[in-house]
This record gives C-alpha cells, structure tokens and sequence, in this order.
C-alpha cells in the first residue's frame, strides 16, 4: 500500500533557505524571504519565503490525494500509522533538541514541544483504537425511535468531510503545535496543511522532513507552508477547516474572510487568554497548598519564558496573604537563572525575537498604568553564557496591581510576567477571574471541598481547563499549563472559543455529525451497526460456531425456552446469598410498588438466559468480557417462560491481535412476547477457526 | 417561588400596535411602526416597532434577573416547567390557528408549526427529565486518569453560562421557531430574548402574551423584541449567544458585528439552504418508492406554500424515469387548490407577503437561466376564495434543469418551486447534491441497502439530516421537511454550519464544557458525583437502610468475602445451562488464551457479589433495574475469594414520584486486591423511610 523510504534524511542543521512540501514535492519560495534570527545569538538562522507557491495546488492535492488515501483507513489503521511516526519521530529528537535551542528553548522547554508532541500523537492513537470502530463512520447516541411502530427510527452518526484542515500555528510550540492538531485531524480523515509560526519554522520543516523521509503519511495527508499563508485561505469552501493559534487580534482578521463569511469555512481559534490561578480563602501560610500554588505561579511565569497560550498572568490571592505571597515568588524568582539555554544552569532562555521582547517590555508599561513592579526589572536582566541586548532576553517581572486595576484584565505580556491582585470574598475571586473574558485555563490552590465546589462552578462557564491543586494530586499534577491530549483545549471568549484535544472530542470536532432517519433495515446498512428493529439472520448455524470472518451483521440465534420456578428462585437465593425480600417473603414481595409478589432475581435471569445462548464447545468465541446497558424491564414472576434472542450488533477486528471484539444485543422476553430485559453482551472472537482450535 | 397569574389574556384578536415584553412590562413602541399586511387580503393586520426600545436595560434583565432565576432550578425542574406551559400553550390553540390564518397558512401548516412548537416543549421537557441529571451541572464522558498512582484525574463538565440567549427567528414559523430555540435554551439555563419575523410576529406576540400571563416561567426568562433588533447585539459579550434564523445573507452580517468578531458572542446559524431528494437508480415506476417520492416532493413544494429552509428545491432523479418523474409531480401539482387558508377546499395558501412573491417570482426568472418551466406559471394562478392580486398567491412551479446548468444549485426560491435534475451514477447523484454547498437535510428513495449505504455516506458530510423513505418507514415517516426535536436541525456551508435541535445535544450546545483536574476527592466536590478514587464512607449503617433524604454521595458498604468453590461453578453450569467449557473443561478451558484454566462464570461472579452486599429486609431499596458499564477484569479462579465495594455515586431524586434513582459504583476484587469486576448498579429508593414501609 505505501513505500517507506529508506533514505536516511539529516535534519541536524538548517538549510539557508526553508522549504514547503507542497503536492509530493518541496518548495522553496522565488524570492530570498525574510531572515530568521537565532533567539539567543541574534544571528541568522534561515530565510524563510512562500513567494511563488501555488496554493491553489496544494489544496487540490490535500482534496484529491491526501483526503481520500486517509479515507480509504479505518481509524484504528489511522491510529495505527499514528503510532508508528510516533515511535518514529522519537528517534530523531536529538535533532529536534538541538534545533530548538536556537529558538530560546532550554531543554526543558523543548521537551514540552518536542517530548509533548510526540505524546499526544501516541495518546490519540491510543485513543483512536480504544475509543473509535474499526471503521469510517462514528455512531453518536442512542437510536431514537421516530413512531411507535418501530419502522421508522433516527440515529446520528458523525462521518469524514471531503475537506481539508489548514493549521495555522504561532511560534511558540513549532512541534507541538503541529503535531496536537495533526493527530485528531488525521484520524477524522482530513489531510493537514500547516502553517508553523515563521519565528520558529526550522524546527517544524525539520520535522515534516522526518515525516515525509519516513513514507508512513498517505502521500498528500500532509503539507507544508513554510513563510506567508498567501491566498490559502481564498482555497477554501463547505468541507473544509481552520485551526488558528495566535493573538485575538489575528483571528479577528481571520474571522473576517471571505471564506468564513461566505463559504462556510469552519474557523476555529485558540488564542492567548489572560489566565489566573487563585489561592483559596482556606490556605494558610504553612498549609502545602501555598507552596504549590507559588511554585505553580514561578513555573509558567519562566517555562517558555512565559511564551506560553496558557502561563498564568494573574495571581488572584486573598488580601491578608498578598504579601506573602508577593514575598514568596519573588524569592522563588531570583532563584532563575536567564540565559543561553545550551548552559546547564539556566532555568529560563530567551524570547523568541527582539521583536517579541519589545512587544513584552510595551504590555508591562501598559501594566504599570495601574500595577507596580514588585520583582525585576524590565530594562535589566543578568545574563549566563550569552549577551543580553543581541539575544531576546528579559528578566522575569512581578507586578502588584493597585486597587480596581484595569489592565491587568486586558494586556496580555507574552512573556516571563505576571500580576498579583487581591480579593475578600470567594465571589469576588470569581469576579476577578472574569474579568479577563475567557480564559484557557484557571488553577485554584485549596484543600477544602467546599472552596473548590463554589470557585470550580464559578470558574468554570469562563473557562476551557481547571486545575484544582492541593497535597493530594500535587505529586502527579501536570501542571497549570500543559494542555493534555485527553482533556478539551481552549476557552470561551478572548481564548477564542474553540476546542482542541480532548481525545475523541477532537475528532469528532473534525467530522460532521448527521441525522439519519429511516427504517431499521436501512440504519443498519448505512451505519453498519445491528439497528434494534432490523431484519435477524437465522441460518441454521449458532453464531458462537463462526470466526470473525464468518461473522455478519444480524446473525442471530433465537433460544429455547425456560421456565422460571419458584424453586429456581428459593435456590437462586440460598445459592448465592442474595435472599432480598423480594425473591423470598411473599408478604413482602407484594407489598413492593413494583413487584406485587415474589419475582426472581434480575442476575438469575441474565444467569439463565447465558445458560440459554451460550454453545458450550470450544470455538470462535473466546470470553465474554463485559455486559453493557442491561436494564430489566418486566420483573419475571414463578412460573414465567423466558427465551433470548441474541444478534451480533457490531464487529471490530483488532488490528494487532488475532481476535476481534462482538457487540451482540441480547433481548430476553417472556411468555406474553413483553421484554423481561435488554442489554449487549460483549465477547473476544477469534478472527479465523483455525484460532479457535489452539 | 413564583405566583401563577389568574388573570386571563385574551389573544383572539390583534391591538393596533404590536408589543414587545421588557423588563417585566408591555413595551409599545414610540413612533408609528411598519404596517403588517395580511398575506390573504392585503389588510393592515398591526403595526410593528421597537423605536425607543431600551435595550440596554432588556439585556440587564435578561442577565441579572431571568438568568440567576433559571440557573436556581435544576435541569428537572426547568423540565417540570416546560411540561407545564407546552400543556398552557395547548388550551390556547384555537386563537393562535385563527391569527395563522392571517400569515397564509392553512390549518395543516398552522400544524406544523403551533403542534410542532408545543410538542417540541413536550419533547425538551420528556429529553430533560430522563436524560439529564437532576441537577445543574451535566458530566461528559469517563474519568480521565491523568497518574498512574490514581490521585491525579481528569472529567468534562458542562456548566450553564451567565448569559444570554438572543434568538432571531423568521417570518415562517412563528410559533415552532420560538420554542424550539427557547425550550434548549432554558433548559440550559439561559434567560432568552426572542425576536420575531416582522411580517408574523402578532402570532407570537401572542404566545408570548399566554406565556407570561401563566407566570410559569421565571420573570426575565423570556422577553420579546417585537421590530428591529436595534442596538441588541451591541449588549452582547463572552457568555452571550444568538441563534438565528434566516437568509446566508443576514447570516454573513452578523458573522461581522464586532459582538461576534471580538467580543466571542456565540453565534449560531441556521440558513435557507438548497435541499435535494434523491431518487434510488433501483426504483422503478412501478415500486411504492417512486409514489413516496413523488408524493414527498410536492408535499414539500405546497406545505406552507414552500416557505421552509427545509422543503425540496431540487429534485434529482435517475435520468431514464426524469420524464416520469415530471409527469407524476406535475399531475399530483394539478389537484393543489391555491387560495384562502380558511376555506377547507384549499390545500395551498399565500406567500406570507406580497414582497416574498416578488422574490420568488425574481428567483424563478434566474432559474429559468438553465431551466425551463414544466409545470405552473408564476404569473398566474387560479385562486379559491380570496383575490389572486392583493393577496401573495403564488402558483406552484416545478422546472427541469438542462444539462449542466448551475442556478438550480446556487438560486433558492423561497416558495412552491422545484427544479428536476438528472443524473447517471449514484456518484454522480452525490456530486449534484453537494453542489448546493451544505444543506439542512436531503431525502432518498430506494429499497436497496446498498444504494442507502453508498448515497447516505456520500451526502452525510453535506447534510444535518438524511431521510431514507422506503414502503417500510413510508406509513411512520414524519417527512423531509420536519425537523424533530430529537434530531439535530441545521447543516454544513450553506445551511450555516449550525446545529438546533437534537435533544440534549442543543442543551448542551448552550453550556461550557470545562475540563476539570484534581485529585479524586477534590473533583467528587465539584461535580457532585463520586470519583473513584475518593474517600469511601463507611459510618456503620449499611446503605440499602437509608433513604434518598439520608443517603450521600460516597456511602459505601465493604462485603464479607466468599470464596468461589469448583463445585460452586459446576453447579452453576448445571444450574443455569451455562456450560461453556471455561467453567467445564479443565483441559479445554487450560487452552483458552486468557483463562488458562477453569474460571468462574462472570454471571456467577456478579450473583455472588450481589449476595454480598445486598441487604434482605424491605427497606428504602425498592428494586435493581439494571446495570452499566460491567467489565470482567481479572478471571475468578478455582478458590479465589471476592469481595465487593459499593458506592453511592450518584443520587437523582425524581420530581414526579416518591423515589429515586441511585447509581452505585460496585467493585468486586479478589484475595490479591486485583479489580476482578467494576458496574454500576441502578437501584430505585424511596425518597423516605415511611414510603419504604408500604
């Protein structure tokens, strides 16, 4: 199906002239670009240009090339391939390491680009074989009956547009940043064409190289824009989506295009957010929670230098504590060492750009306006290993807003800087928070329940994240700025509203959920799900005696009868120890608003009914791992005849074992034809009979 | 909590001059207005005007008074609310019928929309009380481990918004298109501001009117804008959103009000769109296929004179039966009586204004570009009862499209108007649907599963809902052009990228979805439900003895244990007819993969567990109606010993009876501490110790 290549390709230095991979080829631009400065050095890194590209091109490779390739999986081959550039990418992160520190990254900055990216293409495809079929098509909900006679029923279902993602990624993760929106775009059956920030592109081309090189992609399932976006986005229609990290004021240009007005591109937007972590009321000086809650505020106000969507920019922390509180980052802040971040002692590096610097120094002037600087100095920052003025460094800042402080709400340093503001009451801490109009993320600092119950639900209609940090998890917390894969990414508001990660969400945010009304037979055809209502297949042959391959939709074995008595039940009761009044006091029993007199047990039923379906031998089937949804319907009285029906629901084929997982629906019914209960069995089957024979 | 006015409103006839309700009081406003004609007889029916409407203070009370009044019920008792007014609204019918009249529509089409609105209050209403907790927050999806040592966890939580709800409706329904938006939206807890298509509006002023003279809803969780929406989207900000409902091209202006652009009002859409049915390559003329399809499209056509974002504007058909097609639709048009709504001859009404023919009349001209006209003339039409020329009496008009013509895909005429197109492949069906760019729904006829499977997922990424209409669901179909409560309404591009409608899907739609982070304990507090993970409380009492009003959220009992015996699963093989060789053949089960021996039966595992912990007396436990989410973890060896923790994990007093439902998380572990089961156990208990006495 696909050609890996073993053409080994050097990604350890950077080309004069960065490349786009642009229709199976790559691309330099026809112009000399702009240059890329090293962020420490000031020297120049690379020139970086898309003049000439043919965007028009590009898009019409990722439609007809890339879309359908990807298309053509299931998603559990997509996560699959997933998983293997993963595993591949990581044999090449020495490359990436050492690219990333020209861009001002320590190591410890790279590895949440580079270590993160990685491991939120491994979470998803992790996720996209626990959580996604073995197929094209995503049921969503239960089946909604549509008439009482059961011929006409409703079930939605999420399926892959025949589009493509545009991502258009800001500076500050050239890895990350990619790799996050690829994974769950690529298992929606998108081809991906990205746009890294061009600050930091070297290491982002860096990385597509490995990917092409690796031949794992579907060809066309990824390109790459390395320079401006040009007229991308007039490419552009119904099917297709963008993704955009970047400033508000950015997304706000975005959202006035032509292509999101009028043709229905869908735009969504993670920008920078005015984040805060809050001390609660409940924490004293001495409790754990204060430690951490400082310690939290010093982590993002340095990691990336503060470059970071979700670093904390306000410090919300009752009144009486301010002062410690002020006292304690402060301490904690001379303790960081800023400079080359090749040197090992350094905890912070630069910014990205001189340009970026500037624009840091301006919000903290702004700041000032009614804040005062507490800790540091915007003008002056001791330096190892490197020059302060040619590289974009900045020593941290801690502001102090004065009372009814406007702009720490609204000016965003994109830096190492942070403002502390006061509150009373718990309501007024809320008030504060939203004041910044949407956030990503919040953090709350509290070991009592009730603080995080009250702030939590108050945070959280402002919020995409909360973290909520005490003694307990403080030892496995990720942290307030890590995004993780599993967890939804972005936030109302200034954050821009959109959602990013949160495992399946996010590939389902990329597919297009439908209505599908109809009769049983045809849901069934279309989903390729067993619709409750459609035709069973009876052929003579008991289900439990077929491989998976033998298997279809629909087969079906309808059981004997068993009568129910009131010995079973008495014996059922002593055997087990469940002697409820409702299966042994007649008295009881009756006087029971729904029983009206002895009925067996529900696990007596679903006991018998296994003894009613199961095939005993050895065969295909190889366990019965889990029940779901079972819900007991009529209560089966002494004397009542049960028998089963058991139909197979749905077949995934697990693409790393020899045997695959059966969903069958198990409908058991009475003497009178009335449901007694229903659920689905689940069972391992082997793919082939000759597994079963082992 | 509320008084429930005794006073009662008239709403037979129409004032003068329309009202808007603000701020707890009737608003006229202070200029003369725009006159509203009749659509039959050309009169002034009112005159319409918001001048001097304050809408500041509308949206203040919108946000200080209707919505914290909402947000104080849970989602039950907003439910318990809906009910009670979908069934006030019901004794009013007859006056909202006769003032329908005056829109053109006749009592079938006042149907569609006075029923369809109050039975999608009943459906919110049914959907909220069994689907959604009775609570105010709603959990989405499984706990997130985020640590492998378990103190470190993450869950999705959708919280209400402290916003408001703006919906802008269209002159087509002016009943249904009120409370469809507004039963999700207080469901939500959102306060809404409704704000009418001029030309009907007096219909729902006069809802409004009944509404707010019940004193069911909270004061300022309705108000009504009666004229231009003014200044209104200027109050708007971050937890605001405005569902609208209308034309692309009013859609686009509001995609760039700064509200929407900068400030992070939500913005929903949903657009007139260009719908097609699809008739199946495998109906012949002689299949009942090919009537229901007939009879679909001019159903669609003539109910409400075609004024639906959903009717059939194009009708694509198998080339060799397109003249067939023509001839069946045509002579079915012939018997379509034109004229007064009133008079029970009359199958079609009038447009709603003079001004709406006219643009049909325009649109029909655009589409005779590329199509001519089979059937009706748009000049003229036989009209019963009432004058063809003062009221908006529109002949239908079916057209044929001639080879490759594009208007039929980009022109929408806003009345009884068709146009037939034709196609060879199925491939080529698909393509001509999706050259209307996104739509609300399509519709397809065929009998052959194959032909739904491929044409259902070539137009699902195109459509927010797909109709298959065959002689198996025709006698139960609700139609192509009825949008269901449970079913999500809107569509991609055109349509407007929108989704209403669904169920607890819109609900949702209107709250934040918040990723939560914390030790378990931490995240039992906010959510209100319990984590596992968190503290287990064990005070003594077993917890089948307490009530609903005594139960909490982690009471927990901790079982004796019971050693599982080789003869406790023969028995139970020989007892229940399980005898599959895993818990029979020791030779046969030492080859099974995962088992390599003989186990115990998981139905075996689950009675004995229920053995342990339930309690035998009559008590407040009145009965197991199922279990969820049951997975059998480790295998139950030949003299392993289990045992069972169970857990209230949550706790859902119902509003309509004298129990409960009470969710407990039930874990079965053996001798070693390994997790041998993990369910759900779902209990009914009455809400108090007396009831248990019964």
């Amino acid at each position: 199906m696909r050609t890996v290549s073993t053409e080994p390709v050097s990604t350890q230095t950077v080309s004069t002239h960065l490349e786009s991979y642009v229709a199976g080829r790559w691309f330099r631009g026809t112009d000399d670009g702009e240059p890329v400065l090293d962020a420490v050095t000031g020297q120049e890194v690379t020139r970086v240009s898309s003049h000439g590209l043919d965007f028009a091109a590009l898009v019409a490779h990722a439609r007809d090339v890339g879309g359908p390739a990807v298309r053509r999986l299931t998603f559990h081959e997509r996560a699959t391939l997933l998983k293997e550039l993963a595993l591949h990418l990581g044999r090449f992160k020495d490359d990436f390491y050492a690219l990333s520190l020209r861009t001002g990254a320590t190591r410890r900055d790279s590895m949440v680009d580079i270590d993160g990216g990685i491991g939120t293409m491994f979470s998803f495809a992790s996720k996209g074989k626990r959580e996604l079929p073995n197929d094209t098509v995503v049921l969503d909900g239960a089946l909604e009956p549509l008439g009482k006679g059961g011929t006409f029923v409703g079930q939605h279902l999420y399926t892959s547009r025949p589009g493509v993602a545009v991502q258009i990624n800001a500076f500050n993760f050239p890895v990350w940043g990619m790799l996050e929106k690829l994974a769950p775009a690529f298992l929606a059956g998108l081809p991906s064409i990205v746009k890294p920030g061009s600050q930091t592109a070297y290491v982002t081309e860096a990385v597509v190289r490995q990917i092409v090189a690796s031949g794992i992609l579907p060809e066309g399932s990824l390109q790459l824009v390395c320079g401006s976006a040009g007229t991308l986005l007039d490419e552009l229609g119904e099917q297709d989506a963008v993704a955009f990290t970047g400033s508000a004021h950015t997304a706000a240009i975005l959202r006035e295009h032509p292509a999101v007005l009028h043709r229905g591109v869908r735009l969504g937007v993670e920008a920078d957010s005015l984040n805060c972590s809050i001390l609660g009321p409940d924490v004293t000086v001495e409790d754990p929670e204060f430690d951490l809650f400082v310690k939290g505020v010093v982590t993002e106000m340095t990691v990336k230098a503060g470059q970071k969507c979700t670093a904390i920019r306000r410090v919300i922390v009752p009144e009486p504590v301010a002062d410690a509180v002020v006292e304690a980052i402060s301490a904690r802040l001379a303790r960081i060492t800023v400079g080359d971040p090749a040197d090992e002692s350094v905890r912070m590096g630069a910014l990205a750009s001189l340009g970026q610097r500037d624009e840091v120094r301006k919000a903290i002037e702004a700041l000032r306006t009614s804040a005062d600087i507490v800790y540091g100095d915007p003008a002056h920052v001791e330096v190892v290993g490197a020059d302060a003025e040619r590289g974009a460094f900045l020593s941290p800042v801690l502001l102090r807003a004065r009372p009814g402080a406007a702009e720490p709400h609204d000016v965003e340093p994109f830096g190492p800087v942070a403002t502390v503001l006061t509150f009373g009451t718990v309501e007024e801490a809320v008030d504060l928070a939203a004041r910044g109009r949407g956030s990503l993320v919040a953090s709350l600092a509290t070991h009592d329940p009730q603080v995080a119950r009250e702030v939590a639900r108050g945070l959280a209609p402002w919020h995409g994240r909360l973290l909520i940090l005490d003694r307990d998890d403080a030892a496995e917390s990720t942290g307030h700025g890590s995004p993780l894969p599993m967890l939804v990414h972005g936030g109302p508001g200034r954050a821009g509203g959109g959602e990013e990660l949160g495992g399946v969400r996010a590939v389902l945010h990329h597919m297009q959920r439908t209505a599908i009304q109809g009769s049983p037979d045809m849901l069934t055809a279309v989903t390729g799900r067993w619709t409750t209502g459609s035709r069973r297949v009876l052929d003579g042959v008991h289900p439990f005696r077929k491989s998976l391959a033998e298997l279809r939709i629909g087969d079906t074995i309808e059981t004997a009868t068993r009568t129910v008595t009131l010995d079973d039940i008495n014996h059922f009761a002593e055997f087990t120890g469940d002697t409820f009044y409702a299966h042994t006091d007649p008295e009881a029993a009756a006087a029971n608003p729904f029983f009206g007199g002895i009925v067996a047990h529900g696990y007596l039923v679903v006991s018998l009914a296994a003894g009613l379906f199961v095939d005993p031998a050895p065969g295909p089937v190889l366990a019965n791992f889990g029940v779901d949804g079972l819900r007991f319907l009529t209560p089966v009285k002494v004397d009542d005849t049960i028998r089963v029906s058991l139909t197979v629901k749905q077949i995934t084929p697990r693409s790393s074992a020899d045997y695959g997982e059966v969903r069958w629906d198990a409908t058991v019914t009475n003497q009178d034809d009335e449901l007694v209960a229903t659920y689905d069995v689940l069972t391992l089957v082997a793919k082939t009979a000759h597994r079963a024979e082992h």
